[in-house]
């Protein structure tokens, strides 16, 4: 069933042999009504045979559970665990679009968190007690403490936490990731010392989870790969958002507000990220470093250039091409990186001491620079908050990047009033579009609105926004509005399908 | 015109004689286009006199600059300045009625900050270069440095920052507040060692304003109080507020999820934050303490009748009574007391390091659970976020109270969509109103409302909220709304001068 010389290599823990169980034993651990926490942050080190036999058993024998994670799960999980109906209550993010879908009908309740939170208020037991952490590990040391896999997440605490452990000890994940991470859990309040984290490189911690072995109920042996993560190239409108923002780094160091190694970087996950992280390696910077949560492609493609010093996150998610050159070269990376608790990687007070430069994508922006990140027209989650908040709160710069169109035009990502608020004017700093870059700092509301007007709406939907702030100036306020038209755009999505009423007829033309 | 050995005895920096200039000499250095910092936190410690001769003089000269301040003015500064046209911008947090029209007509650029930013962004140079600072002191050092009064605020930086100081030497201030303050200032990032501040009592800095004395371009010697604060006895509403909140404590402590020291405690400003932290005098508590922003007359109760440690605000703002005992009895408090500058009272990573828990007033609320603090209608700026979002988002346990009417029951604090979100539901934990405590933690969006429905809203506007949460549900979403119906509330208030078209015809009889 398995090589014993290579599993013994593995799993150094002389009581391996007695806890080994198959995936469907290890789910059996699993009982209606339970909370469960597993390993898996941005479809990267998420246990994957536990979740998959307990799918496959409750579509013989209905039951449902709480599931916690780091993040996102890959390999389908959370579309196989909704499809069973296996999803009571789920945190604190998701990506899968039928886990998606269920949320959005009401039949999956989602709660949304900042990722740095979820595990404090376990801790404190404002959340139910955990019964079972599966977490995926690449080793297990003499002791019968966890080496993670691609991510650290909120497993650390998970397995701490729960009242049984198993762990899905994955035969596939490189041996080199032992030694990445830095495993550190904060104090109990309100006698919690400081988190020593200084600079990203600081390690503070242990390379492996330390448990209490006695609570490992099973160990199962598995195979497989994390789901690839499918970042497309820069288009001609992400390209243009990255030249934008370098320009502005450039700036900065040329006033002298920045030097040339800017300050630790965190940029959220997708494409537009990607983009700009890509971007760096043209401008005039060196000894650049990453406080981040999800290390991606261009991470490693700026250590590659010798860009970039050093990078600190909680997970790593790469491309297939991109994932075979850093997993098989582990050692060429292993003193430039560290892998940490989500709760660290996103912590507020170290964002905060570092003075981190964050990079976030928006979903909608209003004239005003507050924010939706995750609910479509309002009301349909997409993702969740993730680590946004954590950053963008906190960062010494908070910068939100979009495409200013979505559907080929049909709407606006501007719009007068968000139809959903996840960050205030009060955390956005500089906000981006391919057609330019708002510099926010400083600014009051009226103030704020033009400059985001003038520079990254796209030029068909300028006059009506221009007309709507003009109309709202004339009644008055800090934050001026027509309260009866700001959820106009919104609206008309739900009617037309499409904000093209707000167009206008001579600039439509010209610039499609 | 002053008592010459008074002075000395105050002023023991050897070379003071030299640097003493009329409020009007002091003001003739704050030229037009200027930034200006000033001391005072809550009508707390700010200086009095150069103020008011900058407003005498601009109502002959006309100019104007950007004041920052810690937060509100007291002796209706903020008036005289405006009435005077000074202020072109002012930050980060204010409460005067007059400046509060120019800012809502447009004519003061206002901007609204977390009162832990303010100095973090001028010491990156984010906001424009500090010409003068303006600080009350009760006594300078031999050195030259500055012994703050009642607030300490954003002094100690600004002080540092700016290319001058002038110093209002106030006489009137109790000699017994030097030794109160505790002035530390953080590292410049990158490389900022963590803040060491561990509990509500540790001192990690000087008890002066540490400054380079060749700056001191005037020592003006003033007099005068500051604003005594008109804090109201509890109400049959917020008394029943607190009685909830108190209720829930108690039942936090016998799960076990709380000791009955509780957490530290921050408190809001205001009638209801000081009616529940009068509240805690009665419950199964002792050695409470607190990590608070502004410490007001209730803090002096508890002091008083042992129940409180020890308190740490950043400024005291007291009725005329009681200052009467506190200013005389400064002896007795001493060492149950400390000032910081207001970057540390509200220090995000401070406030989770020790896990308070944070006592915060909402303008009006949604059903799920985003909180408005600010925008009156969306639009007309009360005072300002202040340190509200300091607090809800890094606190253990983030509490929100409110009385569930205005304008006797024109207006229900609960509404289908905020106007204006200062607070998003990731950061509100409990809600409170005289109907009930809403626990909102580990909740969905549609959990929520139902918790906050049935246990918060005022009975003659809950049918309606019922209706609308229904009819959002049936067309779906994570966070279901009606978007055509959502700001309906405030236009029936723009249209009708209320919301009573909202109100339940058969409940609203029987309640009112």
């Amino acid at each position: 069933m398995f090589d014993e010389a290579l599993v013994s290599k593995r799993c150094r823990w002389p009581h391996w042999r007695a806890k080994l169980r198959t995936a469907q034993e290890a789910a059996a651990l699993i009982q209606d009504g339970m909370t469960v926490g597993m390993s898996g942050f941005t479809r990267a080190g998420e246990a994957k045979e536990v979740p998959r036999a307990l799918a496959e058993r409750a579509l013989q024998e209905p039951f449902s559970i709480t599931l916690m994670t780091g993040a996102s799960l890959g390999n389908d999980l959370d579309r196989l665990l909704t499809e069973a109906n296996v999803l009571a209550r789920r945190m604190p993010f998701q990506v899968d679009p039928t886990l998606r879908r269920a949320i959005n009908d009401g039949r999956v309740m989602f709660i949304d968190q900042h990722l740095s939170e979820t595990v404090e208020l376990l801790r404190n037991r404002q959340l139910a007690d955990m019964d079972v952490a599966v977490i995926e590990a690449c080793a297990i040391t003499e002791d019968g403490h966890i080496v993670p896999t691609t991510s650290v997440g909120n497993s650390a605490s998970y397995a701490q936490l729960a009242k049984k452990v198993v762990i899905e000890l994955n035969l596939d994940a490189p041996e080199g990731l032992e030694g990445l991470h830095d495993i550190y859990i904060p104090q109990m309040r309100p006698t919690r010392p400081p988190i020593p984290v200084v600079a990203p490189d600081t390690r503070i911690g242990t390379p492996y989870i330390p448990i209490d072995s006695s609570k490992i109920a099973a160990i199962v042996i598995t195979h497989g790969k994390d789901s690839p993560s499918t970042v497309q190239p820069p288009d001609a409108d992400t390209k243009s958002i990255a030249d934008y923002l370098i320009g502005f780094f450039a700036d900065e160091v040329k006033i002298g507000r920045l030097t040339p190694a800017l300050l630790p970087l965190q940029a959220g996950i997708g494409n537009m990220a990607n983009a700009v992280m890509s971007g760096l390696a043209e401008g005039p910077f060196e000894h650049l470093t990453m406080y981040s949560e999800v290390l991606q492609d261009s991470t490693f493609d700026l250590l590659d250039s010798g860009k970039l010093d050093f990078a600190s996150g909680c997970s790593i998610t790469l491309s297939e091409p991109c994932g075979e050159r850093v997993w098989n070269n582990l050692e060429r990376y292993r003193d430039r990186l560290v892998l940490r608790p989500q709760e660290l990687s996103n912590h507020p007070g170290i964002v905060r001491r570092l003075g981190v430069i964050s990079i976030n994508t928006a979903l909608e922006m209003d004239i005003y620079g507050n924010v939706n990140s995750t609910h479509v027209g309002g009301t349909q989650m997409m993702n969740g908050i993730g680590g946004s908040g954590d950053f963008a709160r906190n960062a010494q710069l908070s910068i939100f990047v979009t495409k200013s169109l979505a559907k080929g035009g049909d709407i606006s990502s501007i719009v007068p009033f968000v139809s959903h608020v996840d960050h205030t004017e009060h955390d956005v700093d500089i906000f981006v579009t391919e057609h330019g870059l708002a510099d926010l700092r400083g600014l009051a509301p009226r103030e704020r609105a033009v400059q985001v007007i003038e520079r990254c709406v796209d030029p068909r939907y300028r006059p009506a926004l221009r007309r709507y702030f003009a109309d709202a100036c004339k009644r008055g306020g800090h934050t001026p509005h027509c309260l009866e038209q700001a959820l106009s755009w919104h609206i008309a999505m739900e009617q037309d399908g499409n904000m093209r009423r707000f167009q206008c007829a001579e600039t439509a033309g010209a610039v499609e």
